[in-house]
């Protein structure tokens, strides 16, 4: 048995970040550059106005003082000319400042006539001008290769005149769920028969992140039928079993997988719940079995399949990130496996976390896990805990989980 | 000028929840529930096996007895007949448990030959069988209307039988950005013109929330084609507008709806960056006037945009979560408006969280803004805050922003 930061480090460093594709700057939200977004101008591309008043060449400045009107600029129109000594423009925010301009005075502090205007507040040469070039330059790198794109990368791609950028390819994930006794929803259910859970809240995982998940059909125990199902495994970038991946008589995943050639790299991981879980490849794509007990199997996919698939996307492929909680009961000392308690957290006015282990920790209750607001980690022969000592949890929520 | 707060609840309050649509299981992740969801079934459906063994009948169960194997159970197979007194089952992990069976014995416990089976290890009654309902009950309510679908959900309504979902439609929210000095992207840009990045930053972030963007052709500063840009805002459950809505003579978003029949509900809050921003209906459309700057444009977004889609997507619409932080360095007092200073973050070891404001705002400046970690929140008439004291931040990764 190998342990969880072993087997996530194996798993994720055999990822290898899908290709590129372009994406209009409409679909690219949440998607993972392949290329550095380079700005393709300067923004702003001139010195301009910062407010409405008005552009004032050179003068003293004082209050009191009178400029001569010569005209007006808006945003979008440049002037043509330029202001001299004296001389003053009408402007608007966002014009570009007309030649010769070196202040600007605020609306709100001048007395206009349609051919002067008196100065009310003493000018500050520069001041409400943003100058060209201000925000980024034209080459400038704005965003690197590897960055998730989020509403403002989005935004300053955009004002960098990409319409279009180079992202990684949604690594496409198929899932396979086998079984005698699982159906799908919606199904005529047979006595005894139970409908197929975990096909669907992986698939939920995958497109939380990042991924395109392909549901396989389920597929009986049967070697043979196994083997067939993953005959195409070569076309996905990964391929996520459920189920089936113990050494029991009817675990018929690896056997069937080995007729097409599966080779195992480990299996079994130091931890509760999930411990049969196994990791290979087939036909070159990397195929990672989890445990057929939705709790183990979820477990297992925020440990491992979460990371595996950001790095699919180009990523780094992170653990998922943990916060301190403080316990609110005692929990005992641990054996040689890690431990993931399903918990409440409860967050106080100052911000601090607490966190309460559920009674029942089965792996076969998902009503459960759905409740629960996090999980609490626990390290191989972590000593006996007591109440108010400092956990690291992991918030479910924040995984689209 | 009225405060976030009370503009968040104003805005909030404004926006009904949109009607519910029926959406396929793989379609439904990160929607929000019209409807709660209720079993269709008992899951388990009857006592099964937890483990790969032998189920066991009546017996004392010591080590060294033998008992019977009558037969054998797998998933998905019901045992046709009863275990009676002394004798055992071969039974498979998921196997409904056979008629008269109390006991499971571990396959790695027990030694067996082709007609019977030695205890390896004293039996106790019940251990390893998981029993019908032990998850829900049929007509259990596991979901309730309002809760966004995470992966456990989905897997939790599988589990429950629901092919599909009820959840509320996406709400569709129209994006207008106006200025006779913006383009869109890949556009021929004349001499003065900025590429418009606010309309395809706010299209994210309509994502990011669970909404539809609809990003409306750029409209030129002219009333009457602002007028002819909303006339179709009866069908869009959220309109937003980006610049244009101060009081200069080329703000003309105010004018130009008022042809239409705009009726403002308010206007300017007391917060940095962001002031003119705009809040009222039209055709019974809520409309949210947005700055023209980008920063003030995203930051006003995030504390009132993602409420709002929030709630027309049937969550509370509270504020976006802030978390505790410590100041690396020294900040003045406030004025009377609140400010959301730009800063980065760090996390120590401890999970304790850092924030160093930028040292410029500027609220022009997009690839600062794309920079930055987070938000401090400073309240009006905040006192100075030395390094170390600790402020609210918000993460904006966080957010999808």
């Amino acid at each position: 048995m190998i342990s969880v930061e072993a087997a996530r480090e194996r798993i994720v460093g055999r990822m290898r970040p899908t290709g590129a594709e372009s994406v209009g700057l409409s679909q690219a939200w949440s998607r993972v550059l392949a290329e550095d977004v380079v700005a393709r101008l300067t923004q702003p591309p001139a010195d301009m106005s910062a407010m409405d008043g008005y552009a004032v060449g050179p003068c003293a400045g004082a209050v009191g003082d009178t400029l001569r009107l010569v005209g007006a600029v808006a945003a979008g129109h440049p002037f043509e000319g330029t202001v001299g000594p004296g001389e003053a423009v009408r402007i608007f925010t966002g014009a570009v400042l007309p030649p010769g301009a070196v202040s600007i005075l605020l609306q709100e502090d001048a007395t206009a006539t349609p051919d002067q205007v008196r100065i009310g507040e003493a000018l500050v040469p520069g001041r409400h001008i943003r100058r060209a070039g201000q925000d980024f330059q034209h080459g400038a790198r704005l965003l690197a290769a590897g960055r998730r794109l989020g509403a403002r990368e989005i935004g300053l791609a955009a004002a960098a005149n990409h319409a279009w950028l180079s992202v990684h390819r949604r690594p496409v994930v198929a899932i396979l769920a086998s079984g005698d006794e699982i159906f799908m929803p919606g199904d005529a259910i047979p006595p005894g028969g139970i409908v197929s859970s975990n096909s669907h809240a992986l698939a939920a995982m995958v497109r939380a992140a990042g991924g395109h998940p392909v549901m396989l059909p389920i597929v009986r125990d049967d070697a043979g039928a196994i083997a067939d199902a993953v005959a195409g495994a070569g076309r996905f970038d990964l391929l996520v079993t459920s189920g089936g991946a113990s050494v029991g008589d009817h675990d018929l995943v690896r056997p069937g997988m080995e007729r097409g050639g599966f080779e195992l790299d480990f299996w079994r991981i130091a931890m509760r719940p999930g411990k049969p879980l196994m990791f290979g490849r087939l036909a070159d794509t990397p195929v990672l079995g989890l445990p057929g007990n939705p709790v183990s199997a979820l477990v297992c996919a925020i440990l491992f399949l979460l990371p595996a698939i950001g790095r699919l996307c180009g990523l780094a492929g992170e653990a998922p990130a943990t916060l301190p909680a403080l316990l609110a009961a005692a929990l005992p000392a641990n054996d040689h496996r890690a431990d993931f308690l399903r918990c409440s957290l409860a967050t106080d006015a100052e911000g601090v976390v607490t966190a309460r282990a559920f009674t029942s920790q089965d792996s076969a209750q998902l009503r459960l896990l759905a409740e629960a607001d996090g999980l609490i980690l626990r390290a191989p022969h972590a000593p006996a805990a007591g109440s108010g000592d400092v956990v690291r949890v992991l918030r479910l929520a924040d995984l689209g989980v």
